[in-house]
């Protein structure tokens, strides 16, 4: 993996996940995707999902939590180099529920000034079935708030104002998850399957997440033109973003 | 006003005005900014506003109907010319309530496929002050689907996909209007403002639209970056959109 | 029933109801209110509900549509009565569906003019079970909107800016109704009882609103201060405020 | 087909769709597991979606409305018998937009009450790509209510208060559905795709509508328990209640 | 009361009350008739209200915290026995504001996991009156998931994926509470108001909640078939589900 | 400024505000005008802003927190008596998070119990922009329902039931704040803009409210009647009410 350098001209993103696979299904394209581009992608693990997303591991005898945490940070780094990430850094701060604390709070804003990212990504503002997902979101946006302090560790340079996109809930009406921007990760899906197939203990979601990929693809599609001229998307990723877009053009 | 032509490769876009001025104070601009950006834009006025935002004519003695709507396209079209619009359009379907029927519906779904607009300017979906103006919305995409029918006059160039962003209600947060872009007009201030004091009727807007822009503009700069690198924004105008949008960057 | 006088400087109030009892169930208190308090009340009934709120004489054999609209008519007026109403209107307009026409829509103008309520009470926004209900509101709104224009029938003293306040549906939950008003109408329950009472044909319903207006009488007193304060109110109406209200002290 | 027998003793249930696919897409496991389950189904397409969704057969040349109207007719009725239903209608109003007048609510009335279905199916409430459906939908919510009115065609029976479940639109996020409801449809799936196999002009909906179904059968399954002891579910429909169901145990 | 046996195969329900109180007025008859069917209904209480929901006995002189609690706790119990709960368990972790820990969810988790539930009872997701309410059930929503996963506490049995009902607050409208079942408790009424009765400190609430039952009675008889063949429900109570639910038939 | 005295039988009001600042932008015409009525209106401060909403101090080498505080609580001291207000407190409970502690709740209790408010004004529900706004008024209502417990202190005056007003956030539609209620300020905008001036710190903002101010104020003429005899009201500011209002007329 990469060392990600802080003088870097490069952009830069930051993905904030609440469990350690959760960036891969939600948003392996688009981290794969703007790794080709050139940017840094820098991934905020805040757990392992030791305790509630691996029940493969802990189905197995004499299963310790050493163990589990050690299985699932491989496999995510496994993933994030996959996709091209540029780091991954995992907060181990518990989960089922997320360990929040004002010492992991700060840590997050740490990341953020250091990584200046020019959009962020985290999970859906409700999720009824995973709290930790929508504690992760609140957290995420707290600290940008934070990040952008002049009294916060005054000196340091303070974040701007990047886009928050929220990224594809499992069951996504139960959610309230509503997709503002559905982006092409058609030539990056290579990538995105090898990530996912670096998830072992959760072989069950494998085909589930390429077909939720396909169906963004064939939305994609649609809304940019459907059989009237859109682009040819066979692999899509939604996003709901949560700030306006100052733009100059419509 | 210089004459719209359907073989340009120009870009083109489309604005669905309730009331002969509503494109003015909502929309004027982003109608300028893209004129000059080299669009063709045409206006579509389904009708003049001649009942219920003529006040100041009506108030005078011997007003007839004929002459507020005379007066009242004058206005819209002085409007339209100052803004650089490529065409303007006047249904005359009747306001207060508007009048739509199916011959109102085909006759902008024609405009629709002649146009080919990359985008669509309309209403917010709610206003209980002026249902006028949310049906005006109702319609535009009722015939947005129209216009991508097959079977609607076979052989005609069908729709594509373009978005529709919904301009700004008068008392926004009663409509349920909430803008997702924030457009940055400054450079073409000076056609809106133009644009504005062609609407002798209504000279108790000019000012407080003037506010909503440069309300809109400090917004803009903030969501942009703010104090640390937003983008200098002196007037802006906010829209909403109705559709996810393809991308292939976040 | 007492003669409306439009020279009158009486305060004067409008209720809007879909069908010809709906205002007794829903707005029975505050039209007894606000005509103890010297209001003129004027109540349209757009249809008698004599298809679709008339089982009980539809039951009889040989019923005619006459006989049942001409039963409807004689409970309302009595009703209207009882609630010291100064004029109760029938529009006949057919109900289930209501026969919403234009001429209709001029009409309720008409009276809106004439009129020229403080206030306005109709239905809910929504009403799954019955969608004469939200239709009358939508009427409702759209003809305050036609009667403020200068344009329609010029002239005429256009209508101010009177709230439009919305009266308690059946199921409350399932139509999306938020009481943001509750009045109370103690001291003329008495008054609201006798003309439910003339309602013979939906005698099931006595009960069932005469719980509704001890629940709202239960909540009024707990939010004007509950035990520490509360005024003891016995029977109430809950109301939803379409728009804002200007006032000069919170 | 068979002949529906009002006299019959057995359950039915009835769909409105608002073109001749759309029961195919969204309700064909639930038409044909309900048939299997003794179920007689009545099948009410609002049009042929002659205009607006029959874009192949417009593509070739010749092509005439009564030939589109032909072969949209044959599909449907060799889909509707593929999944078993009892009775297939077509009402022919017309599509983009639908033609609802009053003769064809009455007419959908006097399905409803010669039914008396155990259950209705229809669209979403809302659909920005796709009026017609919405539309479908409030008449169907229009008519339940018609249906259940004494006073019209006095002296047929009367509906009863069936719930109303809407289908699956093509973008659920967009449209505002939210499923309460996972319909088990894997012991029909067969039926379903043979169903769509008959859809030849929309080919490119078939796999696309095959991963809906697999989706809903995972989330099934999670819902009913996931991997403890959930039933494991191949393929599933969802469904969204309008109305609260009366029950005699949670 | 009867002893929990966690290796009886009879069917089992939890409910989860913010105040002991708060189980009988919005829970009462659900409890009674599961306990009439045979399940195993556990009841906890997270604390006893006795700050915030004990103002008559504050009101005598002397009164001290443990004399609260001590009532509180004899009314609790009495009323669970009215019902025929097989369990009541007092958490006593603070009300005004609800003290909840780490300790006091691990405490719920483990109550959770050993009852097993079919189905998990608790409060609206809102309510401006009282923080507790929505605090609780935020609080079960969570531990629902917690219970869930496999590495929490291995080896002991995980939950499955009980339904959350939320059951009725004092004001529903103000609380975004929208029922999606009407039960019918009328079998068990009399069990329900005995219940109701053991609770002395809050007599002014004894009619109210009886004019609720009524109301959601009428309410659950006219959906299921009202007049044309709606079951004679004479009192009823209304939750709204959490989540979706797996079925095999409409 | 006045001493605040419990035994006096002035109205009071109570506003309660995340950063030392907000209640000048957002509350100052309320304060200002009811002091002029003869409130004793009380102001809390729960944190400087210090970190969070002091760039310009922070810009200067050498600048301290204590610095900070100081120069902050020197401007927010200002404002109040610039606005008339019978006391300021300041929590100092640090901003950036607000650090919201059962102390500082309890401490807010005391303040509402002895001030006893006849209403009470907080921030919006919602503010993607500043978690620390919502924060606040999470607290507020939570602490409100707090001082109602006979309970908590006992022997100590409860709260009644004061309405909670939320007062303007920046940008009003990204918060899901809808005002249903304008305030004339015309009268005291004045000692409003006097106030804002005490904001060194932010002349950027001044303007930016002076706009917000006049929107309000053309809101609340046309809310009030418009051209038809509106009141003319030259400066405003929007509030949304918590609570429904017990009223004795609408």
């Amino acid at each position: 993996m990469s060392e990600q350098n802080s003088t870097s001209t490069r952009p830069t993103a930051l993905v904030v996940s609440a469990h350690s696979a959760d960036f891969v299904w939600r948003a392996g394209g688009a981290i794969a995707l703007h790794a080709r581009k050139g940017y840094d992608v820098t991934i905020v693990c805040l757990s392992y999902g030791e305790r509630g997303e691996s029940a493969k591991l802990w189905k197995k005898d004499g299963c310790t939590m050493e163990h589990v945490k050690s299985e699932r940070r491989k496999e995510a780094e496994a993933a994030a180099s996959a996709l091209g990430a540029a780091d991954i850094q995992f907060f181990d701060i518990g989960d089922y529920p997320l360990g929040i604390t004002e010492d992991a709070k700060f840590r997050l804003v740490d990341v953020m000034r250091k990584v200046q990212p020019k959009f962020i990504l985290s999970h859906s503002l409700e999720d009824p079935y995973n709290t930790d997902h929508p504690a992760a979101t609140r957290m995420t946006i707290e600290c940008r708030m934070i990040a952008q302090a002049w009294g916060h560790n005054p000196g340091e340079k303070i974040l701007g104002a990047p886009q928050v996109y929220l990224f594809e809930p499992h069951q996504t009406e139960q959610c309230g998850w509503k997709p503002d921007v559905l982006l092409d990760i058609s030539e990056v899906w290579d990538r995105k399957y090898a990530a996912i197939q670096c998830m072992q203990g959760q072989e069950h979601l494998w085909e589930y997440y390429t077909r939720v990929g396909k169906q963004r693809g064939v939305q994609a599609k649609r809304n940019s033109g459907g059989q009237a001229g859109g682009k040819n998307v066979e692999y899509g990723e939604g996003y709901q973003s949560i700030f306006p877009r100052m733009i100059s053009e419509l």
